[in-house]
This record gives structure tokens, sequence and C-alpha cells, in this order.
């Protein structure tokens, strides 16, 4: 898509300094870009990038007083970071809007409802009593089982498989490779010690503007549900087991794993590689650090907790500072026994 | 599925207190059931639910003596558990044998065997020559490579990918976006500091009763097999490398991963995001805690260990209960250097 | 494919002791090797198999002298290792060379060019306006997205996921269930605690000779681009968030997860289960131990650390020794104190 800095000028309610014939197709850093391309100049600690950068134009606000003459053609509105972000979510919509209508060969089962203005691509594949919203995007080869109920605007991207009795909110996205509904890992030990499955039947909620990253996996509830609440954010390669419940606007990050019948509350951070053990629960406005280990709840509210087994952060900090002196506090303990 | 009362009891050779004639539609706990629901109690600690539950029906012992009424109906019978995991199983049965014949499109090709009754669906693929049994059911979007070999009952998932010459076993179940087979990661160094990839001519056998989680990948051998043996537990996201060989039995977590040619023995259970290095061996019955590393053999049975690197539980416990007070010791060995 | 032992004998320019007649038609380990295997000898602390092995055939050198008679016909070439590789390739090569032509249904949008040679396997997607060269393989159910760019020979997985915009090298190796370019992780925290979705517009570029391994996920840049360079060789299930920039030549090992916009050199190693923070940098021949946690940038060339918090990797084997004994230490610290 390409557009004149005029036209862009326009959208945003802003007025042109230089060609504004001249076009653009995408947008970039101001300190990385090519010809071709929109910048933008917010935090000005980057103005000295204004005088050398090869956009072919960059949104300043206003107020800037130049020091040098730019090369750049310039917009000037009242807040270059707002229209940037304005300018993203346009891009965004106009990419999106193209997507509608059905490729064919895709599967649908019977007694399938589907609200309009919805794209299902390519070898994707619907089963029985499933009710869809409108402006839905299934993408190719995305599996979406029988009995799941999907709201509007939802995006479910290529390969995704959402298995059967999944209910998912409005605006969520889930990203190629998800896994939603899967059997809760659940196996009763025998006498013999052998495993016997122990049937999962429950399923998964996700209330509404939720994002799921790729390949990450979420399991059914043994009976009820797993349930992650409303505009939280999910990232890749993460696993919630059976029966979790994950709060309000939580951030869980890249390959975290939260084990069967946790809770986490509301407004909660977990950095990467975090894995909570099953059973407890977390406190809304709990962080926790990368590569920590939980084992036990966090009862009180805006708790930072970081290591594994984890515990108070900068108690962890502290400790693991002396860590690594812990050779030379050995032989200075040496030391002192033998002069004793 | 809607069954009346009647018809439970009836099935599960027991008694109805109440009104036999209602329906139920779902299984839920005793503490979170809503109408339409069946519950059972068989730990009497949850005794008190049994006054307020709003399930439809209860299944409990003969020998329970009421405290009060109820307002669910009753459905009497020895052991509640019991009867509750067979109301499951039936259930699980139920939704299975719905699954037979093939969906169009799907791919079959040349010179391929498959048994009676199964399923095969939407967008499946099968290369040539494979070997599948009967009441195998293979899901839509699922891709089976040339050669490939699977047992009876075995179920196939949404999306998974299972590389050319793998082998299943019987009763197998391999959930979505699982990897079987894929190449080993070998790679030779060159002079000029480049790799070249190690040709991995391998395979993966799964014996019976192997269930493996959502988008968890196993690697082929480089030559030979990497064998997961009758009855092993594979959760999602672990990671098998090549030519690893699991026992019998065994239970491996979300998001562990083991390296090259490692070993585990039988009736281990190794917790989540564990990693175990290469060319090691687990001895029978060996655990590991949660995010342990394992860096040496295990060879005595029955072992349990913890941390990275994992050593015993229980030494491990001490010394990180010590970890968190090592700032408190230096200071104290601090003031005795001083005082001396 | 089988071939007899003078066939390959012709292949390999070397000569035949015993049976030229009989044929093989798989290749194995020396130790474990059975009947109508092919299998090697280079390392002589591996001769003793030479005598009892069940292998068909086996390659030997010309010098190797033999203390006893040996079931196994030999072949006799110069350098047994590089004639067992050659076989290896020429084994890869005739298994490859069969894979080409389209199977149906497949899905290709407007406007793409393709070159001569490919396969696309059936349920494969190509979006519109894609650029791929020849010799491409592309799998059943994989997904390509719109204006994707592949050079020659290189291979995509089956059911691997390519979105949008995504530049791909000549001989790359995508394997299965890989996400490439799903967008990036990133959110706006608002007033009332709620996230909105920063649009990610960047793409992702992988130069020539990279392999990416089964269900890796790789975000694209929020703006720019994130980049794996030459030759580099991903394992299963590695996270690499949004404007990372991996080095030539590098090595990453399953389960590891790299933070946004961080930087890995040329040459570098990564082991199983690292994290890497974002925003930092690696130099060039880094080496990470698993499951260490990187949080400040390596500046110097050929670092080795490992831990988490990550550091030089020999203290940390020192400091990791010492904290067995932290229980044993405080209890003499505590009689020093009362000595005292």
């Amino acid at each position: 898509m390409k557009f004149t800095i005029g036209q862009i000028a326009e959208l945003l309610g802003g007025t042109v300094e230089g060609n504004a014939a001249a076009s653009v197709y995408k947008l970039e850093k101001i300190e990385e870009a090519r010809e071709g391309s929109l910048a933008f100049l917010s935090n000005l600690k980057y103005e000295h990038y204004l005088y050398t950068t090869q956009a072919t134009a960059v949104i300043v606000a206003h107020s800037l007083v130049l020091k040098q003459p730019t090369a750049a053609s310039l917009i000037r509105v009242e807040d270059p970071y707002l229209s940037f972000t304005r300018l993203l979510e346009e891009y965004q919509k106009a990419k999106g809007r193209l997507l509608q209508g059905v490729e064919e060969p895709s599967f649908m089962g019977e007694n399938v409802t589907i609200g309009e203005a919805h794209y299902r691509g390519a070898f994707s594949y619907i089963g029985h009593n499933c009710q869809i919203g409108k402006n839905v995007r299934i993408y190719p080869q995305a599996y979406i089982g029988d009995n799941v109920v999907i709201g509007d605007s939802t995006i479910i991207f290529a390969g995704a498989k959402i298995y059967a009795d999944t209910v998912i909110g409005n605006n969520c996205i889930i990203h190629a490779g998800v896994v939603i509904g899967s059997p809760g890992f659940g196996f009763a030990l025998q006498k013999d010690g052998t495993y016997r499955d122990i049937p999962q039947l429950g399923n998964v909620i996700l209330e509404d503007n939720v994002n799921v990253g790729a390949n990450t996996t979420i399991d059914c509830a043994t009976m009820g549900s797993t349930i992650i609440r409303e505009g939280t954010k999910i990232d890749n390669l993460v696993m919630l087991a059976h029966n979790v419940e994950v709060g309000r606007h939580t951030v869980i990050a890249a390959q975290t794993g939260i084990s069967g019948s946790a809770k986490i509350g509301d407004n909660c951070v977990l950095a990467g590689q975090v894995g909570i053990v099953g059973h407890i629960s977390l406190a809304n406005k709990t962080t926790v650090g990368a590569q920590s280990g939980v084992s036990k709840s966090v009862k009180e509210e805006g708790t930072i907790i970081q290591g594994s087994p984890a515990f108070d952060y900068k108690q962890n900090l502290r400790a693991l500072a002396v860590l690594r002196r812990l050779p030379e506090l050995e032989k200075q303990l040496n030391e002192l026994k033998e002069k004793i």
C-alpha cells in the first residue's frame, strides 16, 4: 500500500513541509529508515537523526524548532507518537479488512451458525454445532472442533487447533499452531505400576480480548473449565494445564508453564520460562521474575518474587550475589577454624 | 447427550432416591455443580456440599446416612468414585464412537493398508506404503509420512505431524500439534566455523498405550530408533531428542527436554521443565523435581533428585533453605573475622 | 531401497571381501546392526564389534589387519567414516529427489512465481504475491502467507506456518509445526490497567542455510526485521522474540528463549533451555550452558557462561559445588560463633 505524504497529513490533520506528492510505502524507525519510509520523531533525544535520516518523510511536532534543514519532508502534528500509533492501527485495519469470504475447499459441519463478514481460509475445518460470531477470521488449516463457541471479531490464525466444547470471547487473537482444549494430563496410577487415563470432560473458556501466542497449549479442565479472563495476553510456547484460572489483564511471557488447578490473579506479570506448581494461587498484581519456580501461594497483592524456588526478589538478588562468592566464603571459614 | 437419572442408575446397578425422570447432561464437581449436572460424593470431608449443591443428581454410597434432606436426587451405589469413573469412561466411549468414516477431501498415498472402522478427517494426509490398524482415528489436517506403521485403536489428533518411517503401537493417543520423527539436531562443525547437516536416518518407535501431549516434539534417531516404551505418558511441549529411550510406564511433565541418546528407565517421574543432558541414563523409578537439570547418570533405583544441577532432593531442599540466608551468613562470618 | 554390496563398493571406489551379491537395505551402528544392514568401523576402539556384528556388510579401512575372520562381508575403502557420510548423503538425496510435482487439492494465490522442479503437497497454502525459488519443497498442510519470499532448494515441512512478508533464503530447512513471523508480544499498558496491542509491522528474515527445528516460533519485528543470519541452526521448541538478531553459524539448542531485541553474535552456542533477557547482546563465540539465564551483555569474544543468572562457568561450577555443602557450612559457622 502506497500513500502520498499529502494523504497521510490529511488523515492525521497535520500540515506538510516539503514534497506533499512524494509517496511512502512503509513505516520505519527514524534511525533505520530508508527511502520510501515514513518515520516519526517524538523523543527529542533522537532529534539528531532528523537531519541525517533517509526517510522520505518524518512526522514531527508543531512545536519543534529545526536546528538545520532536513532532506526528509515533514508532517507537522500535535503529538507525533499518537499520530504514528494511529497510522499503525489504520495500516493494520486496512490489511485485515481485505480478508473476507470463503476459500475452497474448506469444511463446515452441520448445524453451524456464523456471522456476517467472516473469512474462512482454504483447508480450514469447522465441526458440528458451532456458534461463530461476525467479522471472525479463520485462517487456512485452522481446526475448530464440535460445539465450539467463538465471539465477534476474533481471529484464529493458520493451523491453530481448537478442541471440541471450547468457548472463545470477542476480539480474541489465537496465533498459528496454538492448541486449546487438549485433554489435561491426568492419569491414575494402578497397583501394577501402569497408568490409566482419567477422562477429561471439562473445557476451556477464553473471555474477551485474550491473545494467545504461537504454539502455546491450553488444556481443558478435568471437570468444569480452564478459564482465561478478559484482556489477558499470553506469549508463545506457554503451557496452561487443566483447571488453571488466569485473571484479567495478566501478562504471561514465553515458555512459562502453569500446572494443574493453579489460580493466577488479575494484573499479574509472569516473565519468561517461569514454572508454577499446581493448586496454588497468586494474588492480584503479583510479578514473577524470569525462570522462577513458584511453589507456594502468594497472598499479598503486589508481591514481586524471583528464583527457583521463588522468594522475595530483593532477598533473592542479594542471596545470588553472595552465591558467586561462596568458594571464597568457604575458604575464609576454613581459615578461621584453623586459627581457633 | 442427555440421560435420565433412572437410566444412569440402571447402568450403574444403583437405586434412585428422588426424581428418576429428571435428566442430566453433564458431569461436574459437587461444589461447582449447577442444574442439569450429575456429581458424586465419595470423600465424606465434602459431605456438607451434598446439602447445598445445585446438581440435579448426586451419586452416593448405599451406606451414607443423610444428616439433612437434599434438593438433589440421589443415586445409591456401592462405591461412588468407581461408579463415577465408569460413567466418565462410558461418556468418552460414546463420544469417540461417533467418529467413523472419511471426510473429503482427504489424501491417501499408494499401497496403504488401513483397518476397519477407522476415521479420516478432512484435509488429513497419509503418505505411501503406510500400514494402519483398525479403529484408528486420524483427525483433520493430521499428516502421516511414507512408510509409517500405526497399531489398532490409536488416535492422531488434528494437525499432528508424523514423519516418514515412524512406528506407533496400539491404543496410543497423539495430540494436536505433536511432531514425531523430525530429524535430530546433528551438525558437524567444519574447519571454517560453519556447520554441515549430519543426515538423520533413524526413526521413532512408540510402543503401545503411549500418550503424547500437544505440541510435543520427538526427534528421530541419527541411526537406529528413538524409543518410547509401553504405557509411557508425555505431557505438552516436551522435547525428546534423537536416540532418546524412555522406559515403560514413565511420566514426563510439560516443557521437559531430554537431550540426545539419554536413557530414562521404567516407572520414572520427570516433573515439569526438567532438562536431561545427553548420553546419561536414569535408573528405574527415578523421580526428578520440577525445573531440575540432570547432568549425571542415576544408578540407584528409586532415587529422588532436584535442583540445577540436580542432586539428592532432601540435601537440595536444605541447601536452598540456607541460600536465602546467605547474606546474613556472610555478615556473621565477617563479624567473626573482625573479632579475631 | 535395496543395494548389493558390490554396487555400494563401486559407488565408494572400494573393494569387496566376501559376498558382493548380498544386499543391504539400511544403515546401522556396528554394535546394533542386524541382518540386512550396512555398518562402518572407523574408530578402532570398536574393532571387537567387527567380529560379532550381525550386519551383512561393514565398511572398513584398507589398512585394517583382521585379528579374526568376520561373518560380515567387508567393503575396503581409504577412509570408512568419510565413505559412510557420503553414503548417508546419497541416501538422503535419493529420498528427496522423489518429491516433485503438485498434489491436489492445494492452494496458490494470485501473482505467485515459483521455480522449476518444486513440490507442493496436498492442502498446502501459498498466499498472494509470493516469490519462490526453484527446487523448493513445500510439504502438505504448510502455510505461506502473502508476499513471502523463499530462495532456492529450501524445504518447508508439513504444517509449518510462515506469516506474511517473511523472507527465507536458499537451502533453508523449516521443520513441521514451526511458526515464523507471528506478531511480537507487544502491548501498551493503559492507565486503567488494561493492555492495548502495539501493531507489529516488521517481518522475519532468514538468510541462507538456516535450519529451524520442529514447533519453534520466531516472531516478526515491531518495525524492521527479526534476523537469523547465514548458517545458523535452531533446534525444536525455541522461542525467538521480536527484533532478535542471531549471527552467522550459531547453534541454539532446544527450548531456549531469546527475548525481544537481543542480539546474539556469530559462532555462538546456546545450550538447551537457556533464557536471554531483552535488549542485551552476546559477543561472537559466546557459549552459554544449559538452563542458564543471561541478564547482562557479554562483551568479550569466546566467553563461556553458566547459571541463572549466568556468570563465568568455572566460577559457577565452584559456587554450585559449595552450594551443596551450605548446611554444613552454616553449622560450622554457628559452632565457631559459640566458641568465641
